[in-house]
């Protein structure tokens, strides 16, 4: 089964062989599973037992797989199939992959140094593929806004219900469950029994109070307070691609410093979006964000990047950080996440989805648009 | 919040510093997370942005994190945390961790040959960290019995209560979300209200009749039939550790050839625990196993190996598979996995966790020992 039509997915070799064509190269194996996926449809889980996709320039793709993959490969439109046995082997996967392959000069998308000094193969590291998957095609884009629709409806269910399981005595965890239960449910309904084959699933965290000033914290069996932040930050994937929406809710009701706050990170989000032109730089969009939160006083409580990439992975190249010069192209997709975080005091993020487009940014996740701040807020 | 106490780490820097000295070795940079927790504590998820602990051959650690994690990493016992601000900077913070670390000729879990080609650093490929993480720790052991017996008290909801579910008209998906919930309440209230974030989890997939036939098939709304092969396979993690409990179950009533092909299971699982001695190359247990496999006609339904090493990450080496010729040492832990799949027809799988020891192989997931192929029965 394949998370999009095979006319995709040829349209996307194709896509490969011309950039092969250009770049002189005979074909490029690749082993990273999102690119796999991409050129082959072919939907899995990287683990220790390789997956290759070799496309040549011309003519058919090979994928190789381990046995046990054997059935679930079947179903993908690549119709040369080749498999090994078991990881290690006697023979390595990827060195029985470059003999089946035979050609030389190829790139491959990514490679171990040990493994390289190893097997001294032929082979060109090459992300010609991590740079086509930065566009995405319609067939993407609308999974992508069908994903960040998701996101918003566990949002929609955090605003309606969280105040209720407060009051209850509820959890962080216990508002996590309800809010991605209720999600799930109607992604089963609505994309049908085999949702989970189709890639479609929605992950996310609540935190609260002071333990909201950790980016990367998890949530805990802890009751929000009355006049606490309440992050939920959301992701959502339909036929494996991803986006977000997160949104920072109160507690009952805000201190002035907090509503400014709040405030101050929808005006970075805002100039985000202004930001994110065809041609701009990435690391500008990032800058003219973060510079905001800076005007605003809080330079000190920023802790990451405004965002990153959205595709087949969660995080994927380009990013909208510092270091990263790529020029915005239109269908590029990327999150739109600005954060303050006090350690000790409190903790703000709130998360966009963001399509680049002529004539200014579309942000397929609307929660926030539809919810200003002072409405983001949870009755007790 | 360390899942172990600094003892265990400051023991392991030890072990890796004489290993160092062995190999003349000025230090590790390890990138690697699980080689990172191993030596520092700081339980993190993987991403983008590189996390970094540099074991110098004398002296302390340092560890190298992107900021978003500066205040959960201060959790750890290691006393000198560096930060950098954002993947991917204008310095790759690879290349600014190498700078930091002055030293030459040092080992290097893992660089890619991109990376490689572009850093030129004076690194040395050198998997001495993962060697040994074989070789388990009293503490270590403790958690991955402890994570064993989570996964057992799964499979026991699903014998208990899976046949009432069934009869309800529930499906694979409603038995999966039952027992890992009841699992997931017992772990909340024994590990504690931050149980998740030391590192307890559990995972697993339930998938019946013909789609127990693919390996990696996913649990789905379908509802189990009468006669029919249930297969629940259950990975828990405690304090990051992981074990492995899995079983097949009838649903109802089993036919002849079903029984045989369960009992021939079972006993490749009694000779993998049987050939599990001090001194066995593991490649050596994979044969004794799918022998009995082959021996009982089955050969051609064998899809993977017997089974692989577990701890930190649940997949980890040694590997119980054709090419894999490490010598088993007292206290590495494998999981064993009997698998026959009759595509098109069903599939059978068993999980155990096992631990070389003297004398011969602990398994402290208990689950099939205690409940025999005949009274792995889901009375309808």
């Amino acid at each position: 089964m394949m998370p999009l039509g095979e006319a995709f997915y040829r349209g996307r070799v194709a896509a490969i062989q011309a950039a092969l064509a250009a770049e002189s190269l005979a074909g490029i194996l690749l082993l990273d599973a999102p690119n796999v996926i991409y050129a082959s449809g072919f939907s899995h889980i990287a683990s220790e037992r390789p997956v290759g996709c070799y496309v040549p320039q011309t003519g058919e793709p090979v994928l190789f797989v381990p046995l046990l993959e054997q059935e679930n490969a079947a179903g993908c439109w690549v119709g040369d199939i080749r498999c090994y046995f078991e990881y290690p082997g006697e023979l390595h996967p990827v060195a029985w992959m470059l003999q089946e392959i035979g050609a030389r000069r190829i790139g491959i998308d990514r490679l171990s140094l040990e493994l390289a000094q190893r097997l001294k193969p032929d082979c060109l590291p090459c992300d010609l593929v991590n740079r086509l998957r930065w566009v995405k095609q319609p067939e993407e884009l609308a999974q992508i806004e069908k994903a960040a629709q998701y996101a918003d409806f566990c949002l929609e269910c955090v605003l309606a219900g969280a105040g209720d399981i407060i009051r209850g005595g509820g959890t962080e965890l216990d508002i996590l469950r309800a809010c991605l239960g209720d999600t799930l449910a109607k992604m089963q309904k609505e994309i049908g029994e085999q949702f989970m084959l189709r890639g479609a699933a929605v992950v996310g965290t609540v935190h609260s109070g002071p333990r909201a000033a950790l980016p990367h914290g998890k949530p805990m069996a802890r009751v929000p307070q009355l006049g606490e932040p309440l992050i939920a930050g959301i992701g959502a994937s339909v036929a494996g691609y991803h986006a977000e929406s997160g949104a920072t809710f109160v507690v009952g009701d805000a201190d002035d410093e907090l509503m400014r706050a709040l405030q101050t990170a929808d005006a970075c989000r805002l100039a985000a979006i202004d930001a994110l032109q065809i041609g701009a730089t990435c690391q500008s969009v990032n800058r003219a964000a973060l510079d905001v939160l800076r005007a605003g006083g809080y330079g000190d409580f920023i802790r990451h990047r405004i965002g990153h990439g959205m595709g087949l992975e969660g995080h994927e190249s380009p990013w909208l950080a510092p270091g990263d010069n790529t020029n915005l192209q239109a269908n590029m997709v990327f999150s739109n996440e600005p954060g303050i975080y006090r350690p000790g005091r409190d903790g703000i993020r709130l998360i966009d989805s963001m399509i680049v487009r002529e004539g200014g940014a579309f942000v397929p996740s609307r929660f926030l648009g539809l919810h200003p701040p002072e409405h983001r807020v949870l009755a007790l």
